[in-house]
Parts: structure tokens; sequence; C-alpha cells
């Protein structure tokens, strides 16, 4: 069944309903409709909440009342996405991993390039903390641009000698704003969601005038030692696969404890498709193994 | 309690009682006789087998009934190990993974080069299918040269159109005889075990001839299209951690399902002293829940 739902997918994807090329008021909107037709349980349960500022939904399953908190940060190559548009994956990850999730309005490229969306994504982990959440009952998790967002968040909590939380869950990560992995130009043929040239306009709206290799715009090229354990899952159909295994490889130099898993024949972020996606099911179980196994030691 | 199971582990290892660059005969002699010293349960059961002339032990827990078999290839730079060896790690194994493993005494080096190992892995493969052993029932395992044996024994099992066993378990794998990993010079300093030249000096025993990039050698520079799921596990403090890094990275491109698990701060093969370091108890239990989510599939 499982190769006949892949093909059903890649076939969908491909008809590629959103030109990241194109204008941004339109995009963001068109995409965001979209995603609001994605049905989501009746016990969903949706909560605005506000970071000083930065805003961010707060997302749970009715009747449960757990104290684990999944800070998480949407995708879209940092100029499109919203918390409200990750409710469908969120919602799911709320249940799996029997915990809240904390989803992050952060500021968008261009209007607000570069650090924008990292200010907001520390402003709305301070947060949590200064509502007594302890790190150790936290994790990160996050998509495409939200995964890389994670982790260059990581590497400021490091720099500021701030408190870990426990873990952090990265699907498909953007990692390297360069460009320079090589499924960018081996898997061209095989990603049915992107383009190099949709990639390139959108880097410069993000990096302004910053440098690419920015370690907090690239974490591939950041020093990642003291990061808590890390699960990178990936699909082998991703212009984006090099970013995971250069991410994972760049964690095991530095002695963090990666996890790297790679799912064959699927697209960017196949989670989000767990409902129909045997892969994505699979996969996302596995995530909350390796959640709940971080969440209850002590944290770093 | 990790921090001083993995600091005392390092520095027993840095004893190193083994010289490999030593004479060949005292060494296998000296290591089988350290390995036989270690403490086995009493129910672990060893039966000697012959796969038409390859030499194998069955080792299976007392009392249990499974039809899941793991073949299992021990390390050693193909120059020493033997079957008997693996008694403790196997019966862990076979233990953890209700199966039994079943471990090939295969040839050694240099009085057998490549492609000796390779011709009696095979063989004892077809031993376990002529016993009507079916291959999803089957799962590979092996360590450090073992483990890269398995690899080129999945590979030439592709070349022969024969059925594919269920997964493969690669500890530490040695993938890359040209001995070109980065790795190799990045821990040099970390890794307890190892040295490039000690290394050096055993390649060439065991490709005598052949060319060290040959992918049934150095499997990190095959075409891995078609392997069954592989969990590739290793230590951040290895020589060896980039043949594992780019086994993984060659697995991903070429569409195979595969999990890198990174471990920090411990040594080549850690799983062996899961009886007293936390990391490769928990390593082998992630092993465990791998192999037993393939063994429940058809094979491929």
């Amino acid at each position: 069944m499982s190769e006949e739902q892949k093909a059903s997918l890649d076939a969908t994807l491909r008809q590629r309903p959103f030109d990241l090329s194109g204008d941004l008021t339109a995009l963001r909107a068109g995409f965001d409709e979209v995603m609001r037709h994605i049905p989501v349980a009746d016990d969903v349960e949706k909560t605005r909440i506000d970071f000083g500022g930065v805003g961010a939904l707060e997302i749970s399953i009715r009747g449960t009342n757990s104290s684990r908190v999944i800070l998480y940060f949407h995708g879209g190559v940092y100029v499109i996405g919203s918390a409200d548009a990750t409710v469908p994956l969120a919602s799911d990850l709320a249940r799996r991993f029997n915990a809240k999730v904390v989803s992050v309005d952060y500021r968008l490229a261009p209007e607000d390039p570069y650090p924008a969306a990292l200010e907001d994504a520390k402003a709305a982990y301070e947060g949590l903390l200064s509502q007594g959440i302890l790190p150790r009952n936290i994790a990160f998790a996050g998509e495409s641009a939200g995964a890389g967002l994670a982790i260059a968040l990581l590497l400021t909590l490091k720099s500021a000698a701030m408190s870990m939380p426990s873990s952090a869950f990265l699907m498909s990560p953007y990692a390297d704003l360069t460009l320079s992995g090589k499924s960018i130009v081996d898997k061209r043929d095989l990603d049915p969601l992107f383009t190099e040239e949709v990639l390139r306009i959108r880097v410069s709206d993000y990096v302004a005038r910053a440098d690419r290799s920015n370690p907090l715009i690239s974490p591939i090229y950041g020093d990642l030692s003291g990061l808590p354990p890390l699960l990178v899952q990936v699909g082998s159909h991703e212009l984006l696969l090099s970013d995971a295994i250069r991410l994972a490889e760049r964690a095991a130099e530095d002695d963090v404890a990666v996890i790297l898993d790679v799912t064959p024949g699927v697209p960017h972020v196949f989670q989000g498709y767990a409902a129909f996606l045997d892969e994505g099911d699979a996969a996302l179980n596995r995530a909350a193994e390796f959640l709940a196994l971080h969440f209850s030691r002590p944290s770093n």
C-alpha cells in the first residue's frame, strides 16, 4: 500500500499549488486558507498567547494535562507560514507526544529579515521559562526553516549560557542557506516541491545583508557542541537531504547525541501526511519515543 | 553516573593490551583468551555448526525458541577475532532481540585475503536459506570489519539477485579501507583504541592486490540502492566515525531506509560494554526495537 501512497502524494505535490517565487501577500493568504481546510479532530484546543509582543498558538488535546511543552517553529523558507497553519501537524504531535504544543508566530521576511525570527524564537522560549516551565520539560520541534531556526536558537542559548531544552526534533531542516548541498542538484528531479531557483530567490529575503554562512542562519557551519540530543528526520526525495545529513554529521563530530533518520522515497516534511502515508505515521511514532526518552532525563 | 562510566572505560582501553601491529599468532590467541574470560550467563547455549566448510557458532538462550536468526560477523580488521570471541555480545543480542545468533568464523587475512571473508559470509547466508529459514526472519549484524562485511554481503546478494534479509544492524562499521575519513585525523586524540598507523598496516593484509576502494571492500563507494533498512550505530570518540556517517549518507542518497545513531563520548563498538555502560545498554535497546520492527515485515 505504501508505494501507492507515496506515488499518489508525489503526483499531488507536483501540481505545485504554491509558487514560492510569486507574490507573497497572495501566497501567504492562499497557504493559510488551504491549511485551514485540513480536518482537525474535535478535541483539539487552540489558545492564542503572547510572549511580550511575540504571538503564538497553544495547541493541546482536551482532557489531557501534561507538564511537557513542545516549542514549535513552522516552515516556509522564512517568508510564509503561520502558527495557525501548523495546527494539523502540531495537534498530531501534541497527541502522540502527550504534550502541549506552543507554535510561534515569528516575524517573516522580507519585511523582517534575520535576526527577527531568531529574536522572536528566543522571546518565546524565555516566555516559557518565565512561566516557571522547566527546561527539562521543554523540547523544541520544527519543520524546514523552523527546524533550522530551532538549531539557531539552541546556538543562541549556548552563547548566552542559558539552560537547554531536553531535546530537539527536526523535520527536514533547512540548515544551509548557501544552498551548497549536493542533493540540491542530485535530487532535482525527485523533489516534487522545491526548485533551486525558488529557494535562491527567497534566501536573500531572509539573509538580507547578513552572511549566508553565519551559523545562526546556516547551522551546519556552527559549532554544535553542547547541544541537547537531536533527532533529524528527512525524506530521500528532497533537495534538502544534504542539509539533514550535514547537520547530523556536524553534531556527531561535535559530540552531540544525534539520530539521523532517513525515510526513502518521501518528500519534504512527509510527517505532515501521516494521516494517509504510513511512513509519516511510523516516523512520528519514532519521534514520540525519542522525545519521551529525553523528557524523562534531567536537563542539561 | 554515565560520565564516570565513560571515563573509566576510556582509561581502561588506553592501556591498549592488544597491539594490532604486532605478531598475529600471539595476538589472536591473546584476544580469544581475554574474551573467553568475560562472564556469560548460565543459560547461554553454544553449538558449533558448519556451512559447507565455513564454521560458525550458534548462540541462543535456553528456553527460548524464536524463528528469528541474526547472522553475525565479528570485528578485528579482518585479521583477528573469532565466533567464540563474540559470545558475550552475541548472547546479549540473542536475549534482547529474541533471536538465535549465528556467528560466522570467516577466514582471516593475511592468510586468506579478500574475497575469502566475503565468500564465507555468503556461504553462511546460503546455508541458512538452505535450512528453509526465510529471508524475512534473518537480520545481519556486525561490528567494525564485520559490519563492513555485512554491507559487502548485501551488495553481493543484490548483484546475484538473491533475497535480502529483513534489515542490518551495523556497529561502528569499518567501511572505508582507503582510510580517507576526516575522523581518522580529527578524532586521533579521542579514540582510545585505534591509531591510523595500526589500521594502515592491517589494510594491506586484507586488500592484498585488490583495489581498496572496491565497494565490496569499502562499501561507502558502492551503489547501496536496493538494500534493506540499515541501523548504523557509532560512538563519537572513534577514528571510524566518518565511516559510519558516510555509509549512512550514501544509503540516504541511494533511497535506502537508514538510521544513523551517534552516541557522544564513547569508543568503538561501545555496545560491547553494555553491562557497565548505560549508553551501550540504551543503544542495544534501540537496536532491538529497530530489528523487531523490520522482522515483522515481509521480506524485500
